[in-house]
């Protein structure tokens, strides 16, 4: 397969559908190419070739147990191939998680996803979404969930792909954009 | 002043108000003493010595800027003073933090009481609140907003003490039912 | 098989084994139970009745590109059947882990352990071990390279199993007698 | 006082000096201009002018109780005011920590830079210096104390300033080559 190059490239496992689902929304606003981890925990044929030649990496992964998927874990330490010769060098990364709770750990996971960047000598970019935090806001509010290290969704544990929360999709497509507007500069 | 001895000691700071009433709802279930640190970083007379007393010590403050507050921090940075000669070696230790948003960065919080407490030589007890997180859950479920590695709340930022909301201040005393079941062990 | 019953169980995973000498090291001094995670990320059969009969777990893991590896984690995945019940509620929890570099990311990894025994409203349990900073320290003292959170060793990225510095492998029975201390109370 | 303009601001807090003598080094190779927090945690006069006109902010403290100090701290909370209105959005930052022991809780320090950066919607730039970890390294090789994400450097407790590692100099100045040629991008 000849994989299509392209700037932005969201690297991600998805458990059950759900942060599939995100990694498509910002690709919508940022036109990142999607690069799916499988369930063994493998990127399909050509892509690490894909990113390689990617401007900004994005990384995603669910939050389980208190961190990123053990899938995504065993792709990051595949990693310590392009980071032996630092092949990433310069490159500018990012980040998203979703989870069942609001809260939760998903710092935790966005932690190491920086942690990650760096030891690849990345530039790590947040989600720059201002927190939306008033007695105004509500769950219909785009920065209600969210942090500024990435983007940070969350989807009840009983809630279909199609039952995602509204709110989260539209703070992904607007973490696309920035992804998009940092990458062209 | 000759300060109560009691057996959980909530030490903590708070900016507006809020994280004072977080803590006072610990206290009322968990029979703790209060040990307030001031505006200026500093413990009351006493202070120390309750601590030393201790069998458990609940750090308490707001997250700002995605950290405890710099009053809470001074009053770490004085607590070098018993960590020298380990005085605080095998206490129990717990946390909370309280924000204006959501999720935001209350685990950064969190995660630094645990170092504390750690450089302390003490036993870590969380929350054991289990998440609420399917679709019937709402803001008014005990354990919509925190976490487990310690009690989380959120204030929206224009809200009185008054304001507070009330599933945050049950779940702080079902924290502090944990804390004293866990002390009196 | 029949798991032997132990009060202190360490759960590890060793990529080539330096890991598992640290292991052997803790279990020397507390009596510990040895649980290895496989290459593919699996407990043996009966490892999961250790775990539910212990008193204390402790994890294990090398750092592998700044976090626990991957077949951790999906051990780490698959104790989310433990969680769903809490069933291992108010079990002691400590953690080491082994990299080559001094400092690099080793407290990533332990953090990470931290949240996962929150997760399990365990209690955490760190090593206790004072630094040891001063001019006259160097690698050959006990505590020179660990934090207090838990266990941290550092081998060379080119030493063997042999070759792991007896430093390290007595600060790991240091901590072992820890641990024994703290399971006997 | 007018404040000298300069790309790359270094705003740090040293206690003994010590963190100061490293944001010197750093400064002699990317031409940083120094901003020294004081003992009470306040910038002087012209500070707050100097950093918004900066394009990389560097933040400088000791680790002190497993974290930046209170003095830090408390110029973090102040640039609230920044943050409110996004002032620094798009900035690069980049950090720095020493401590007395070798591994500690740097990490802790450093995540907590990279926590405040992203508050401040800014991109953040690591040390992009390898490790030394095999046999042949030592504590005179430059890249055997720092971590990625950032300059890590050790400091004996009992060390003056003039007797501090004349490697982790060099690594203070290497990583100011490194922060001068990203801002100059």
């Amino acid at each position: 397969m000849n994989a299509p190059s392209a700037p932005i490239v969201i690297v991600f496992h998805s458990g059950y559908g759900h942060t599939a689902k995100v990694a498509e929304a910002i690709a919508e606003t940022s036109g990142a190419a999607l690069l799916a981890i499988n369930s063994e925990g493998n990127l399909p044929e050509g892509g690490w070739e894909q990113l390689a030649a990617a401007k900004l990496i994005v990384f995603g992964s669910p939050t389980y147990m208190g961190m990123a998927s053990w899938q995504f874990k065993k792709f990051a330490d595949a990693s310590s191939k392009p980071w032996f010769g630092q092949a990433w060098k310069d490159k500018l990364f990012a980040g998203f998680t979703n989870s069942a709770s609001i809260a939760g750990d998903k710092h935790s996971t966005m932690h190491y996803f920086i942690t990650l960047a760096m030891q690849h000598s990345g530039l790590w970019v947040g989600s720059a979404l201002m927190p939306a935090n008033n007695k105004a806001a509500s769950r219909d509010s785009v920065g209600f969930v969210t942090g500024m290290a990435g983007l940070m969704t969350a989807t009840p544990s009983d809630a279909s792909v199609d039952e995602m929360v509204p709110s989260d999709l539209a703070a992904a497509r607007a973490f696309g954009e920035r992804l998009k507007a940092v990458a062209l500069r």
